[in-house]
């Protein structure tokens, strides 16, 4: 019998009051959206909460049975309104308890400078039973996994060390997303008719349009993604073949 | 009868694989999440999804239905894949019919410029029947509400014209949520506690511990929120004393 290879899938789940108030722009998704996309890997939507244990748990099971991976970046610090940890533990009812490895990173760390490693920084060292530790060179204390949900810290220094250390290097590489772009110096409203004829042609790829509007620039960005980068070219060809046609120069 | 009077919440709905392919880094989110704050709109949550019928529909029908307002950007333009007008007309089941006074609004425009106002670019003047327009200085093509759903562009600066000039005065002001600062040179580890303890204290404001990492500052924010200046007055002075009295510096 022969067995589709499913597509990888994943979702974001941001947790942070800051994010919601405006107090913070996140740079988090993006972050993580260009590495999982070059991983193969198809982010299929992205949601920002409050630090509020009823909405973290209800969209974390959500998501988690939905996607094959999830991401989640903020609340596993070692103040009050860090409940990230927590939360887990209530959604997949698994223990949260002292990890000793965790533990000893902590300790390690905290040794090196004259900083206490007092009860609310060992707060941080509580995971929940069965949980993969994920850890990183910025900060001592680790994110962890569990089931298929990477959590992950809010700060991006220390988010970015966890996911390029130790979290893509361990995740299955899905095919390949190619992404090629044609940039036009003219609007979008031109060239729609083109466009969605070609996106009917050539059904596999994902072909977005984005006007872009700094004047005096105004114009649009054509990409073109897939998996197949000889479908790619072949789209570009007739689209430059029809962008010629129509007498409109484009930049590649 | 005394009626409490009901809390004005909100959600966001960002339409556009661009963001969830990492292509385009958001900043419409932080946009109207201060300017909601500003107004006293408490931000619930924030959904990214896709270019996709199915997903938007789903996701605007639920957040219609749980917050007093939402706002969606992206997927208003001319081409193939902005089909946000669409879904709106589908998820409310209001037939999406040329609407003359965004057609004129668009003849107007055009006529200034050598641009043609073709097939393509009229599709922007299809709205669903009952919808309210909402104008815009920069570009001709309106956004729209329908029920309690704002629709509008994706382009930050169209977005933030269509927001400052038309939504911003017809909104309802709820109670202004109020903000005030701490930051000091610690890691929040050391203040976790008396932080804890405030929070209890003070059940009301929304306290916040936001740690920064751009060494050699490394560091703390605490953030607190609420609608009472008064209580927030009474927060900070106890939290200074609390400051002082372990020896810990602070800038206001």
């Amino acid at each position: 019998m022969k067995v589709l290879k499913k597509k990888i899938t994943a979702a974001i789940l941001v947790i942070g009051n800051e994010i919601l108030s405006g107090k913070t722009q996140d740079i988090n998704i993006n972050f993580l959206a260009k590495r999982l996309s070059n991983l193969g890997h198809i982010l299929k939507e992205v949601r920002i909460v409050k630090d509020n244990k009823t909405q973290i748990i209800k969209n974390i099971k959500l998501l988690s049975k939905n996607y094959s991976n999830v991401f989640t970046t903020g609340g596993i610090g070692p103040t009050h309104d860090d409940i990230t940890s927590e939360c887990m533990s209530l959604a997949f009812k698994k223990k949260l308890v002292l990890n000793k490895t965790a533990q000893k990173l902590l300790i390690d760390h905290y040794k090196k400078s004259d900083v206490h490693l007092n009860k609310s920084r060992l707060k941080m060292a509580y995971i929940p039973l069965y949980s993969k530790l994920i850890k990183n060179s910025v900060s001592a204390a680790p994110g962890f996994k569990i089931k298929n949900v990477w959590v992950l810290a809010g700060v991006p220094k220390i988010m970015q060390a966890m996911f390029i250390e130790n979290i893509e290097p361990k995740l299955t590489t899905g095919k390949k997303i190619l992404s090629k772009n044609i940039k036009i110096l003219i609007p979008e409203g031109d060239i729609a008719i083109l466009l969605e004829d070609l996106q009917k042609k050539f059904k596999k790829l994902e072909i977005g349009s984005y006007p872009f509007y700094r004047p005096p620039e105004i114009g649009t960005t054509i990409v073109l993604r897939g998996t197949e980068n000889k479908v790619i070219d072949k789209a570009i060809k007739v689209l430059c073949k029809n962008l010629t046609k129509a007498k409109i120069q484009f930049l590649m």
